[in-house]
């Protein structure tokens, strides 16, 4: 657990080798008041919304889809997609893809909806 | 030009193909009040610092030292950095390197200097 080292880089992968559970994001750094976190992502997660803020989705490794209510987007490694506040969305990995997460500090990765799945904020690795 | 899309992935590579100019962001994307931002380095860059915001450099492709006044941060493919505020810096890329930027909408690329490469804002792509 390191809170934003003294100029140090991060390497993604390094950082990715530290954890293998899924859909439990770990924060690796801050600016100003928002998050860089490291997701592993397999199968579906539940239907969920912010409602106070978009959400940055950037694809590290594998395939991720986003389900929306009128459409589904497909995203790989390399691509990156903004989840605006408000617009109710869904994950699903088929096979386990790596992510990187940018949001404000204090986002609960399950939005407003109660779940096993819900996370426990603020792990830093 | 095209501003956040409705829900349309973004992939790095076809953003960067676009243009070719040196030091001079193009805006992809933008979550809140912030902005992902794409740009190629390639030479020495000014020496400045941004006195309100932190700043994140993520290596796409290629490598970039970031200079501070105590040390110099060897940056690669893969890796990220978060510049603190009021920090000063100055990137050097030895060879061309394709970067993305994240910071508050607004920040100019060269700080407080006032630089012939002081690039015009938001500029999307």
């Amino acid at each position: 657990m390191s809170k934003n080292n003294n100029l140090q880089p991060i390497r993604f992968t390094d950082k990715l080798n530290l954890f293998s559970e899924h859909w439990s994001p770990k924060v690796i750094a801050e600016m100003n008041d928002y998050q860089f976190k490291l997701a592993k992502l397999e199968g579906e997660f539940v239907w969920h919304q912010h409602d106070d803020t978009d959400e940055v989705f950037v694809i590290l490794e594998g395939e991720l889809e986003i389900e929306f209510k009128e459409k589904t987007v497909h995203l790989e490694s390399g691509q990156m997609l903004v989840v605006p506040r408000g617009v109710s969305h869904r994950p699903v990995a088929r096979k386990e893809c790596h992510i990187l997460l940018i949001e404000p500090r204090g986002v609960v990765n399950t939005g407003e909806v109660e779940s096993g799945l819900t996370a426990t904020q603020d792990v830093w690795i």
